[in-house]
């Protein structure tokens, strides 16, 4: 490790020019993965790199525990959850309760756009309905449970994906779970060992037409699939319609959560597992979807400053992830009344502040493997002026001579960055 | 007017037998009026004449003006509820938000079911879902919209069903209102001029189907069509199935508002309007609905004693609608914890009283039409042990010389009752 | 028992004329025993005979059990009432988080009076505030718990006393619990036995002055002495400005509830115990306090019908007391948002409308003692035209032989009086 | 400025030693400011250097705008504070009903102490009441408005102490406002222009004796004279009291705000306006009182990361405090539930880093004047293990050669201090 840059270990990140062609549309696409998984991801989302996840719902009221709260007390009725609700809560309270008091009272879409873009992402996915249902757009099939009925009695899809598509260079992508716990429609398809489909018929599939009709989400992010399978959700059905005939069919990315058996396997890009990084380069586009509370997507008013990943830990997780082909898209809960936690916005303002130095290095890039090829790179260290010396290191690589560099002579805090240019 | 007797007109009650015989049953019913039509009206509900109706939902939360109180607020928009709320409730409220404070916490069942029977009445309807679309069960076409989801956290209906059916004498029936005044659904097939079925397909008629199943009410007072005709609401195909294949088959009633241009004219027994009254004899049997407080079936709050009519009203009321071959269903609006307001008790249990003396000339009874013919009758007072004289009164009836009776002799309080026996 | 009238037995109820003349007031009073209990009683309230009771407060809030709730439930931890509290609240309620609740939403001081007006009553008593320590108006000495601060954010006293005052014929009076249960001044005097006085003096009398000066009550109704001593509460000391100097020092009374053993003993008219009813003539003025609900003082939300004492009940309660010389002061317990429950409401009509044909053998009569004179009274039944026959029965009385009237010609429902005049 | 260290200026800090000589206690003081202010100031005090504040109460409910909001709401009427309460607040809805809830639900001392350990504060100081007179301990004086009664149902103060007081090097003090902004008895002594005294009599002076014998608080924060002079207050006899006989006559300290015009002039050690920073040595003891999030003492729930100050302009307040002699109290404001904000809590674990290294030139040191003298100090870095070279730099100073670090190299991250030896 040369002098003037801390001791932790980063992976050399290089970037390589130029991207590859757009794949020619296979549309009309069949109703079938074979069909369906053959279509080109629309090239933006590579260009991406970062996106920011929001995790936000009824879940953020107790804003204890998890966002699986509802589960944990009711369905495991784990001890922790239960004992909360015990301590505070009258006994006949129900977690439906919980939904007037979403406020939202505080969220301006516009200034958590202008947040988004100021962390550097190129792409937002908001939890549009969690496995509590609680849609966060007037659903029509989510009668008294949406955000429009209940609680902040405001379309908050609506709002965000106005002010993000006002920003440049931004997009606008949503989440949503094809089950819910407590559903009492899934609940009797389940019992039914889903023969019967009433719940999709009358809730899911109706629920996802209207929300890609409506707002037109660049990122359809589905996940929870309950145990189901594809042929349940019929999400091939679903899925030709997107490519084929949506408003979004030509630029809309999905992910690979489309029933029991398809996660890693079947849809658009890989997000595998939450928190999937491989450490290695990926064939097929891949995201790393993780969340800077280390316990949990939703808001806990009780997490300390312990339990928030560092930005150093996330700038290292983000060049890990864009080294390996991925896209990072780190999570964070607002409150309940809208407001995104200080803690939260200082780390995606510091995240903003390195990739305004090494942005270079992080967008459009491709992975680079090493060979033992001949040519003489130039390298420089993004946000300083000079370039750098380079000797070549055995087989695996070369070693680059760092400058010495005062504090204040630093490009920026956490994580530098070399790029190379004419490299083949 | 005799001496003893107050001086306030009392229809002549008169009591004749014997009823008449049980017509055939004319299963298999075709899912037409005509064939529907046709269905002989179960004995019981005639020989009933008696039933309570009770008005309870999320509207006995703010108990305030009516229980249209949320079509009045933010349908119609009338300055009285708008200011009600505007002056008590946050901005931001909504109606929705009064479901959990519908808790039924001191709601007994089997005292209401006691009060029941202690009035003398024979039958009850309970509001199992009213326009407000909260069903009273958990309904799993009403997620989140039910008083099992929501508020109580019990299943009104079946405990209601059970606590009924364990008393002599008393049949459960149940109110449902087919169209909701605020619900997505219908106001999207609503829009469409009702050429689309999106909510009698997924909401009305599978609660319908579920709600006999599982309940078996032997009275289903259909309510509400929304301006929708029959054919909107599938109405003879579900009343089909009610008379030939549901489990109430052989004893259940309904009545005339499956539809924009039913009332009056079609399905069981006559309703049509509210607090019909004809004052002579109709043909079809024939309901009046009515309700103690003379403003309201909900329960309001703010009601005084004046709002509510008196037992000397009540009982000449019964007189009138049996007397001219109707049942009279009197109504009372539980509070939202579930108690009978005392006023509301006492008429009942005055009913009871008086009944206990003039049962007799009440249940089981069948109009009597006055003519020449030169039979004799015996005449007696209920409640009074000796026959009385009388003398014929031109061409329309005769005069019945009533005793001389000390306040202490009076076999009742309100309302006396002549019966006549050996009259043809 | 003459034909007519029913079997029950009605203390016969006669009225004698002159009122005794008003005594010289003897001002100044000292501040002892002594010279307070020979002040005489301003003659208004021996002819007044009838008063309307209110309990009101907090605890007409969770209104339940008794207006003793929060003693039993966190006092004496009576297991119906900590019951309660587990089964409907959370673990860390308070009862003072029942004081925001209490909104006296439909409170209309002009309809209160209007309907104690219309019982015949002739003074009523306001619990100003309860052993709990909540001041219905806004005590600079009770700050954040009291009805101006808290809850109604309404000066009760006052608007009542306005209200009242504008009526001819009525008194206005203000019942006030000396002790607090859970005041931790008072607490702290108590565990000194005594000995110390923060609490009257910065909380009790301070309150008494500022309620006697502001608001003019003509009775004042102590309560509630806490197990201390008169001298503790300076009983005396306050007295005697009350009648000196105080702006009511004419017409106030007030009773014998001034600390530990001046009940039935010292102050003014005699209370004794709640509901006293001596069965006889007393030397000294007193009043019979009693509750319309049977059970409790402050409203209870689940009472049913037969908590509810009767009007026959009420008019013999009534009869009683006056022909043993007492006043009946019948308590009401209004709902937490300012309405009187429509059960009371009959009952105080159905009172008045006894009063106003049996009022003159009520108000303004003494107490008669038989004895063997030999004039010759006329006789009537009150509300009926003619005199009545009579005889002498023996040595203790005399037979009237009442008349035979029709339920049409009774002039009133329940209990009747006969005016004796030309008696010595 | 030498490479290595950042451009921007930083006050020279340098420490001095030996520290003064206890002064003899002058005890028994006299009731006068003479004898008072001639108190020694107990010498642990100006050894601490850094104290946390911590601003809690009922105003952390709304959280919103500042810890003024009730003030602001209802005495200033300032129209974003009116709006709000409308906007979100039933008409009807008090400041007192934001009592209930405060809930203090994750509150946890033990860790708040853990925290103000890590952040290198010698003491913290917590509003143990407010200008809104809701108090943090259950005061007998402040009966239902205090944090036992209502709200947490728990004694915050005692909680506090005792966790402070079993760690190591920590002192405990408690802020205490003299006047309340709506208390009915000092607004009825502030309208005779404070001839009258009830309010210091029955309220401030009992909470200040009840305060200081239970909980002993060796830091009393006086605070809110509301106009009134300190013989309205009786401070200077309370003074006497603290000094002469109660529990921490020898330990604690007291500041300067006890009276119209004492500030800056009479008391402990001076605070003179909040954010108090003279930029110059004053002769007697003072303390820069600020507030990490710059709008607000309380916290603010919609307060964005720019409100918060950074930890560079932190780490420079208190080296410029300390330089001039004064303590620095860095205020935070935990939330109604008890938690202290992730962001609060990193600005405080970095101020503990960087003291970790560099606490040796803040605790214990003394401001050092610049003068011609002929010493030849030993220089250091502190963290950094050689001496370093130094130059007179003509009549005002001199000026160190600091070395080249690289960043790996750098004994913390913020702000560097020199340690001077031999100095006189």
């Amino acid at each position: 490790m040369a002098p003037g840059l801390p001791h932790r270990a980063l992976p050399l990140l290089l970037l390589l020019l130029p991207p590859p062609p757009a794949r020619p549309a296979g549309r009309p696409y069949a109703p079938t993965w074979e069909s369906l998984d053959a279509r080109p991801l629309p090239r933006w989302f590579d260009e991406a790199k970062l996106g920011v996840f929001l995790h936000w719902g009824v879940f953020s009221v107790p804003a204890f525990g998890s966002e699986w709260f509802w589960w944990y007390w009711q369905g495991e009725k784990k001890p922790e959850f239960v004992q909360f609700m015990k301590q505070y809560y009258p006994p006949d309270f129900k977690y439906e309760d919980f939904g007037p008091q979403f406020t939202a009272r505080f969220f301006n879409a516009s200034q958590w756009a202008d947040l988004i873009q100021a962390s550097g992402a190129k792409y937002m996915v908001l939890t549009s309905k969690h496995h509590e249902g609680f849609t966060l757009w007037g659903s029509k099939y989510s009668w008294n449970w949406n955000a429009v009925d209940e609680g902040p009695a405001r379309d908050i899809v609506k709002e965000l994906a106005v002010a993000i598509r006002s920003r440049t260079d931004l997009r606008f992508g949503l989440y949503y779970s094809l089950f819910e716990w407590f559903n009492p429609l899934f609940l009797a398809d389940k019992s039914s060992s889903f023969h019967t489909r009433q719940f999709p018929v009358s809730k899911t599939l109706p629920e996802l037409y209207e929300l890609v009709n409506t707002y037109q989400p660049e990122v359809l992010w589905a996940d929870g699939d309950g145990g189901a399978p594809d042929s349940y959700w019929n999400s091939t059905g679903f899925l030709a319609w997107l490519y084929n005939e949506s408003p979004v069919r030509d630029t809309v990315v999905t992910n690979d959560r489309w029933g029991d058996g398809t996660i890693c396997k079947h849809g658009g890009y890989y997000t595998c597992s939450d928190r999937y990084n491989p450490e290695h380069i990926l064939q097929h586009k891949w995201e790393n979807c993780m969340t800077i509370d280390k316990v949990s997507w939703g808001y806990r008013r009780n997490a300390g400053i312990l339990d928030y990943i560092t930005i150093e830990e996330l700038v290292k997780l983000l060049v890990e992830t864009v080294s390996c082909g991925g896209n990072l898209l780190m999570n964070i809960g607002p409150t309940e009344d809208g407001t995104i936690s200080p803690i939260f916005e200082e780390r995606l303002r510091q995240m903003g502040a390195w990739l305004n130095v090494n942005g270079e290095a992080i967008y459009g890039t491709h992975p680079w493997k090493s060979s033992n090829d001949t040519v003489t790179p130039d390298v420089k260290l993004l946000g300083h002026g000079q370039s750098l010396n380079w000797t070549f290191w055995e087989q695996s690589g070369f070693v680059v001579n760092l400058p010495q560099l005062s504090i204040g002579q630093l490009p920026c805090k956490w994580g530098w960055a070399l790029a190379l240019s004419h490299v083949v």
